[in-house]
């Protein structure tokens, strides 16, 4: 009886042993094979920004943020490639031979360009960008006594939601020399607050800013380019800056505007729409593509007129 | 009995079951949370060189070969990302708004610079890079009737072991306008050939080639980049070109030399060495890093200097 009760027991020993290792298999056939990869925390699923990181064992809640925020900005795709510095509420490319940015990009809404009562710019102060090599950043040393003002690319008054937002835009990589009375004070000022009300009319407006050094012709009939540099740096300043928009409404119809300005005094009775211009003819002077995912024939009016 | 039985067989089932579910339970957390990368074809385990294609499940041999040319070329790093084109014995970054390079990567030995018979430079053609987008692509007829040469920046002299690589060196994007007499196919082919005998002399040598946009303190005292454009693709015409050269002695010692050129007449009787510069100065104007990979005190000399 003892020797069958052994029995009883090898048997049932063995039954557990094999319905282990049923299970072992079953899990394994069905988990590596079909392995699902979102629920892997290390895998993105979604592109990453950087080459270099593709494999982030730690993201904090805010990394993943401002990840998302980027591609919420850049939804329409990147003008370039070179030397991209993203911020909390905007981003940019920085051109290091002429140590300002190449293109500055921000999103708009509504309600993110509202002034939170608690946020002041009074504050902010303009800083170099630690991220740049010291070979190609600006100092503010530069801009002292040059003439220009310390101009932003990204408007301070576009991200007034957050206090960290609105001094981030005050790193000298968003900053460009600007002639102050008549323009960054003035006219330019004005083109910011035109941009800014377009969140009135549009629920998402991606506005992309950026410099331009535009050829003329001299008295001997060749074509120059021709741009001041200041301070020790070398910094360029711009002849021209553009700004390049598109609205997108509630129902999903797009519109894009162009504007090319003159950096120089301009009399405040000018007409914005007298500066529009067509956007490939900024895409050709300035080496960048905008809004690249976005196929021109898919916008309804390009500066104001049906497409 | 007969119930008792019924009793045994549901035990026996229970039993069955949760070994199974034990087998699940261990594979999952043995194996999920473990999950082996190196089994998972669609991970790259290491770097790859662009973030758009990390896995491509057909390679053919040319073109690993041309990927292993790439990195011997670019061994000691890239001087800048912006739109970078390889070709099969040099690798080249090009400056979409100046629509010239904005540098140039070879790698030289006395073998690979070595004049093969059967390679002739007579058919060869200056064509436009179809791979530059028609925005800020240069064409044959924005040099015609200018007065500049289409300089080579690669020059063609340097591959001449086969007749697809000195072709290759005639693709615009890898030309600038240069001063013809006195310059183009004078001084600065007599640097060319300098650069090509150091072969002679160390193993390898690695030559990066580019434009410059100096700036010069005008009349009223202000600094200005002044440089003219040509054509209908308005081609920048640098105001300097710089080489900077890095050879590898057969024990593995590193000499640098750095030129910057005028891109006007110079004397033949100025002697080279006038146009030696530290190579900090031509980082610093051109925006780039060279040789980044290699730090510099690992340099036996500078500009013939020891280090």
């Amino acid at each position: 009886m003892q020797r069958q009760a052994y029995k009883n027991l090898f048997y049932l020993g063995g039954f557990g042993v094999s319905c282990f290792f049923s299970g072992v298999y079953f899990q394994k056939r069905y988990t590596i094979e079909g392995c699902d990869l979102k629920n892997y925390p290390a895998l993105p699923i979604f592109g990453t920004v950087s080459a270099a990181t593709p494999f982030t064992p730690q993201v904090t809640e805010q990394k993943v943020s401002v990840v998302n925020r980027v591609s919420q900005i850049m939804k329409y795709g990147f003008p370039s490639l070179d030397n991209i510095r993203s911020f909390e509420d905007y981003v940019l490319s920085y051109d290091r031979r002429n140590r300002v940015a190449n293109w500055v990009f921000e999103h708009l809404t509504a309600e993110k360009v509202k002034h939170n009562p608690e946020v002041t710019r009074a504050t902010c102060e303009f800083k170099p960008d630690e991220s740049i090599h010291t070979f190609f950043r600006s100092q503010n040393s530069d801009y002292k006594k040059s003439g220009f003002d310390r101009g932003h690319l990204a408007a301070a008054g576009n991200h007034k939601s957050h206090q960290k937002h609105i001094e981030e835009t005050f790193f000298l990589s968003n900053i460009a020399p600007q002639v102050a009375v008549g323009f960054n004070r003035d006219y330019w000022n004005s083109l910011e607050k035109y941009v800014r009300n377009l969140t009135k009319v549009y629920r998402n407006v991606y506005c992309c800013t950026g410099p331009l050094y535009l050829p003329q012709i001299n008295s001997d009939g060749k074509k120059y380019v021709k741009y001041q540099v200041i301070g020790e740096n070398n910094v360029a300043v711009p002849t021209h800056f553009y700004k390049i928009v598109v609205g997108e409404s509630e129902d999903g119809k797009l519109d894009m505007e162009a504007y090319c300005l003159p950096n120089t005094v301009i009399s405040a009775d000018t007409p914005l729409t007298s500066f529009r211009v067509p956007p490939e003819s900024i895409e050709r002077a300035a080496g960048l593509l905008f809004f690249d995912n976005l196929s021109r024939s898919k916008l309804c009016k390009i500066n104001g007129k049906k497409n």
